[in-house]
């Protein structure tokens, strides 16, 4: 059962244990800075396969099965996935999903999905419905390059605010029995936040008014500051938008500069490889919370912390007719193992 | 709380009450054999919108207004709204709930939306999280059509297993307070199943094994039989899909023939308004879930009913690459007010 702090937010009572995460990335997000915390780095932008789409469907396939290896499961032993992702109709999760056999919830929350899925398979635990979930997102860059900007042989040039889709994927199992891991102790569901940012070249500070009302809701519903956290991440606001974040937050009366990491900011070395903004995608967020943050949780680097991922709810049809760009933030309290309560 | 009837079913131990609905739909679905059974239908395809997509958003939108009016409740009163569409990045459902406030998760299940959001707000609702939760879906025939088949003026030729999808909406308001209200009793989450049907013109046909597989294994795991059910009702496998079906149950075993309805083969007169093997689209189990069959259990005329909704988990451009069509069926067990237990 879980405990109520606010409208859309909170308290797990009974902790929900991150059992085993992976993540798996592209040959660009390995070079970069986070590189040496991937489970793996793929050097076939195509992972084998004949399109971009069925590559990246085969990614998070993998991401699945790794996180699963990792706590000695199979597919068999998982009652519920969750799992969404940016292209048309959710299909490299659905593609990715089809041998599994595991009954499935599609999930559309764009690059918010690493939290939505977090979020809604641990609502879901809590109700007693089952034992383990698996939560699951990914992103490429080239899926995504074609379908939301231009094709990539087009060679179209990127504007600075522009961020760069990452190829990556993450995969969290999530379960109410492995005691001491790290787990989510609180989560706070995102609104559908729109300020008018109508170019879709700068996703990040069309997210930023986003995460600033989550983030703030949260502190407001559980008194807390960010004083009480190592780090507080977001998934994919990238340089100007995390900048924007945290002026927004400053307003609210929050310095969270401290402890405050972008996984977008982090994901490349923007100087180096031409990535402008910094990194996006349901993937970012995703492979860096699971190969980066979640084993500090483990190894109580990081005793307590705030994933937050956002995303920019749109379709190039209604930036087309004129729409701006309603976007969402979903918050995600982990907790290590002991600090569980 | 939930106790598990197997991997993925789940019955309700607290009842999840249905507090109440609304559907909305077009001209078209105005004019056939239900078009009695709305809250309203629409004589202006466009729902005073400049284009298709905020038409259908405005449809949405309309309908979770009515559904809360019903209950004498505003948006305020809600603790999470869930809901998705067939359109790309489920924009027909984000730009719907834009000026709402309310958390929001995003899902995508295709035409098995309203089945998939009714499922996840029950497991929520059980977790303690919130008190009143909407699930909500919508179709429309003009933004589905340019983006899965051809332009509308094209005048592309239907072949007669076609469906049309259907321009409706339906919303459920759920709570765990409204006793005697119609309640969701039990839900079974649906396995993603592809038996390699390619054609995008024979949804029915590769959504109709999903179907067999989710109500096999709810059978199977409460022992019950199609005579314990006034209605087991599928979302949209239209008429060509509907009696694959029934002949795939009658090979597990189950004559579910005297109960079987079928949303999308209800919709419309297919002699005369020129349908083919029926309706389909999200919007078209939602609206006849809130538009027939839950006034028949509100006023007990149904005791016990089923409710599945299909989804084809594929997107134009998967097809075009030659993959065939995953498809899933979730599974949603309503009983009336005196049937509660």
């Amino acid at each position: 059962m879980v405990k109520s702090l606010g409208r859309g937010m909170f308290h797990m009572e009974q902790s929900i244990y991150i059992a085993s995460c992976a993540a798996i990335a592209g040959k660009k997000e390995g070079e970069g800075p986070m590189g040496q915390c991937f489970d793996r780095v793929e050097m076939d932008s195509h992972f084998g396969q004949e399109t971009w789409e069925k590559a990246e469907s085969r990614m998070q396939q993998e991401t699945i099965y790794t996180a699963l290896q990792k706590a000695s499961l199979t597919a068999d032993d998982v009652d519920i996935i969750l799992a969404g992702d940016l292209i048309n109709q959710c299909t490299s999760s659905t593609y990715s999903l089809r041998p599994f056999g595991v009954p499935f919830l599609g999930l559309f929350g764009a690059c918010s999905t690493m939290a939505e899925g977090l979020i809604t398979a641990s609502l879901i635990l809590s109700s007693g419905a089952g034992k383990r979930c698996v939560a699951a997102t990914s992103s490429h860059f080239s899926t995504a390059e074609r379908q939301f900007r231009f094709p990539l042989s087009y060679g179209g040039q990127r504007p600075p605010t522009a961020q760069w889709t990452c190829t990556a994927s993450g995969a969290v199992v999530l379960d109410t029995e492995t005691e001491g891991s790290p787990a989510i102790s609180g989560v706070c569901i995102g609104k559908i936040t729109d300020l008018g940012v109508t170019d879709a070249n700068n996703m990040g500070a069309a997210m930023a008014p986003a995460a600033a009302d989550t983030l703030t809701r949260w502190f407001k519903g559980t008194c807390r500051t960010p004083n009480d956290y190592d780090a507080i991440v977001t998934g994919d606001l990238g340089m100007i938008g995390g900048k924007l974040f945290m002026e927004l937050m400053m307003k609210q009366g929050y310095e969270i500069n401290p402890c405050y990491h972008d996984c977008g900011a982090m994901m490349f070395d923007s100087l180096t490889q031409d990535t402008h903004a910094g990194g996006s995608g349901c993937g970012c967020g995703g492979s860096i919370l699971c190969g980066h943050f979640l084993p500090l949780v483990k190894s109580g680097s990081i005793k307590r912390m705030l994933f937050m991922a956002t995303g920019a709810l749109m379709s190039p049809m209604l930036v087309q007719q004129g729409e701006s760009i309603p976007s969402i933030a979903h918050l995600v309290e982990i907790v290590s193992g002991k600090e569980n309560d």
